[in-house]
């Protein structure tokens, strides 16, 4: 009697709020009732294909109301969807459709290119649906499929809430993208636990500014539509179609990560635009400076709210809600920079390294738990029981906690880099660097960069006798892996590089230099 | 990693909102952070008393912030608590004591010699705690459990999501009240669903006018809790005490039964108060007349939501929220007669005799689904089947549906009378009226009641050769069950009463008489 699934949130939506707004994408508007019905056809025809339900389907696809659709028909078809990475490189992608299973494939127009690449090394993707209107021989077209079969009335798979809905590779701490399977239960709890945050109303307008192949935008499609508000989109961000559809859609609400946010503040035609609509702009995934925040309000007013999470928790752990915040004195300014309290629904400590919660003002990792921690890496057992340990979710973010449970990440976690919003794993990397023949060893880390929050930056040293430049050490990174977690620049030392006891490079060490008169989150 | 559970939302409420106040209950004030130690201490001093963790515990007692802190002592007991109805008769108590393994209860002092009265037919039961400072030979006192116990850290049981935590008895249809199975689980959601409605936040304060024991109040100790909202009390409900706490504490919310409303509206004190915290007067339980809910708008202002829900879905199902409310078109004043519509998380359906949905402005059964519904009933396991099934809890309630999906209530069920905001199950009155010789058939229904919304009426037919008067049978149904339930009045039929194919008594045919012109709900 206790389930409450994806589907659910969809029909009270229809039910409710049936001749509401639902999407508004360029001169697309369609209401709820149209839109359920959109993609309990979508699923039919998916279905029609061939594919069974419970097999795995994949989306590589810019944002669109499609892109929408495609969350909630997974439902219906009873498949499993992974939403692919856009900016991930070909052999990357040929990984994760291998490693997840996919069996069929959506894709936008703009990707069919790169598809083409590698689809040959794609042994289990049977079928290829075009986001279009029609689609050359060999593929399906997404409209084709929608106009051409009858909705379906039910989900074609009698679901139970621990079964998985969503498979979302990130990046790998051990080099290999991996997927986090994610249950009925795990986004819809999220679902739930935003709402409670950020109080969405019918009256929302959601703007899908960042990608939605990524949680960090994706959740709202859940949240957004259970409140029966309303979904616009870009397909990839840039200020001034962002300014424009804020004004012309009257956005309420969007998240975005600092780059972009600072891309916005920055814009010469910022004062053209009625911006007056939006009550809520989250920020998260990377740190923003209070000073860029004080900014940003000048523009927005004091509508800027920081929000942390992750995929693995499907994804909101804290955040900021508008009225806690306050600008008028030094503790406000201060906290800021805090990426808010726990959310309801949801356990977040911050431990030390026995697992028993800091002291106030202390400094540990953040573990979580609750209905949104994620079932586990897809086939990763190792990885899986290394992060969900004692019933509770490791982050391996490390922050403060102050006597009210305001968080403030310090760091991201030992290894991750957050440059533009996008999540660098180093070990990647540094995997990367060290199949050139002439490097010995190789330490990558961020450092502080005004545009991108973060900038990857690589420590060499390199074997006797052998040599490489800078631009040789990027070109080779290039080759394997995608253009973003690349490093931007490369220094090179002359002896080994500073060890702990146990033989591990002290990245801490190499960083230091770089972070120094530069506190990251508050400067 | 699931697991959310009630200590969870108090922990939370103390980390994020320790220092505001949790309970306003006469002279006491006190912050959350000094009621979690109190709610722990009393937690230690009930195992002190040699309580074991599962076992069972009651509560019989009028509101008050003691009252508040027992329901999530039990979390950290580990003790599932039964809350009793204070307005049970003492073999009605005696049953349900034995009938849920109570090991201890919890009294005030005021059901003290009630509670003496049958103590010796209580083998199960070994400990009493006096809701006092101190406490007779015999008995512990809570102040004393309290101040003399070091507060737990954690819960004394590893708590599942799906362990029961309370048992909530209702009078059961067969005669026999029957315990409530709900899960941390169930009152965790309605929590959630209840905020998600409700929109409660940190500077709420709710006042428990209605009797706690009932979940149609005691769903807020969690909901408002979650939000970090103040807890305020009064100890039974009446209307000069209402007012003034109103004004005093400050009140923005409350759940109340449209005859305490009607008492509230018709006091002739009412403007010597000043009422304007309040910002949502919740009500439910009972049909109110649209023009009582106009009355009440008069002093209220537009804050009169109803709501709709049973004990066994933890409880809230439907409700209005305040932004639908629409007095000034006639569509509007009409839908004020509605209980509102599904909230998010509990999926709910009014359907017909084979289950599917009715039309848009069909009338059927109202069924509901999700992780609020019930375990099942304590040790009833066909009663429990007979509701829970196909995946549905079958309230036995009877509503219209709209376009819209607002829900009309036309039948509270077919069996059960609300008067005064009590549940009075007929088939309980019927077996008391039937244990009087004279009887040969009766039929108990409600009838239309200017003060208690309905009244409690029986049909008789007297065997042949033996009489009986109306005084004779009210009196004779008092000494076998608690006042409230027993018939205002009765009418004799000197014929047999008239009857289904089945031979089942037609109460519809013969409650028509009664309801003519008197659209119950609307008018």
């Amino acid at each position: 009697m206790g389930e409450w699934l994806v589907g659910d949130i969809l029909e009270r939506s229809v039910l409710l709020y049936g001749d509401r707004p639902a999407v508004i994408d360029g001169e697309v508007r369609r209401n709820y009732a149209e839109t359920s019905g959109r993609i309990r056809s979508l699923a039919a025809g998916l279905l029609s294909l061939g594919i069974q339900p419970s097999q795995h389907i994949g989306i590589l696809a810019g944002n669109s109301h499609r892109y929408f659709e495609t969350y909630f028909a997974a439902h219906y078809a009873g498949t499993p969807l992974a939403p692919l990475n856009i900016r991930l490189s070909g052999p990357e992608l040929e990984f994760i459709i291998n490693d997840g299973d996919l069996r069929a494939l959506l894709v936008g127009p703009e990707y069919l290119e790169l598809l083409d690449s590698f689809r040959d090394r794609l042994p289990k993707l049977e079928h290829v649906i075009l986001l279009a209107d029609n689609a050359p021989e060999g593929m399906a077209a997404y409209e084709e499929l929608v106009k051409g079969s009858e909705p379906l009335a039910e989900p074609a798979r009698d679901w139970r809430e621990e079964d998985m809905i969503n498979l979302c590779y990130t990046g790998g701490t051990t080099g290999l993208p991996k997927g986090v399977m994610l249950s009925q239960r795990n986004v819809v709890a999220n679902a739930q636990h935003s709402q409670m945050t950020f109080s969405f109303e019918e009256s929302d307008v959601w703007l899908h500014a960042a990608p939605m192949f990524h949680l960090a935008d994706a959740w709202a499609c859940y949240s957004v539509t259970a409140a029966g508000g309303a979904h616009a989109f870009v397909p990839g961000f840039a200020p001034e179609p962002f300014l424009e559809i804020v004004q012309d859609a009257g956005v309420t609400a969007t998240i975005l990560v600092p780059t972009m946010i600072n891309f916005v503040v920055n814009h010469p035609k910022v004062p053209d635009f009625e911006l007056s609509s939006l009550r809520a702009l989250l920020f998260g995934a990377s740190p923003m400076p209070t000073e860029r925040i004080l900014a940003a309000r000048e523009i927005f007013g004091p509508i800027l709210a920081q929000a942390y999470g992750m995929t693995e928790t499907a994804p909101l752990l804290t955040a900021q809600r508008l009225e806690w915040l306050d600008y008028d004195t030094p503790e406000g300014i201060e906290r800021l920079a805090s990426c808010g309290r726990q959310v309801q629904g949801v356990a977040v400590r911050v431990v030390d390294e026995d697992g028993g919660p800091v002291p106030p003002g202390g400094t540990g990792e953040v573990v979580a738990r609750g209905p949104n921690v994620m079932l586990g890496y897809w086939n990763r057992p190792e990885e899986t029981a290394a992060v969900l340990k004692d019933g509770w979710m490791h982050t391996g973010d490390v922050a403060r906690i102050d006597d009210q449970g305001f968080i403030y990440i310090v760091d991201r976690s030992k290894d991750m880099i957050v440059s533009g919003g996008e999540n660098v794993y180093t070990t990647e990397t540094e995997g990367a660097l060290y199949e050139h023949a002439a490097v010995l060893e190789a330490a990558v880390f961020g450092i502080p960069d005004d545009q991108w929050g973060e900038a990857v930056h690589a420590a060499v040293v390199l074997h006797e006798g052998l040599s490489a430049t800078e631009t040789d050490l990027i070109k080779h990174c290039r080759a394997l892996i995608a253009g973003y977690k690349c490093p931007k620049s490369v220094e090179f030392h002359d002896t080994p590089l500073p060890k702990s006891g146990a033989g591990k490079i002290l990245k801490t060490a190499l960083r230091a230099s770089w972070w120094e008169g530069y506190e990251r989150g508050v400067n």
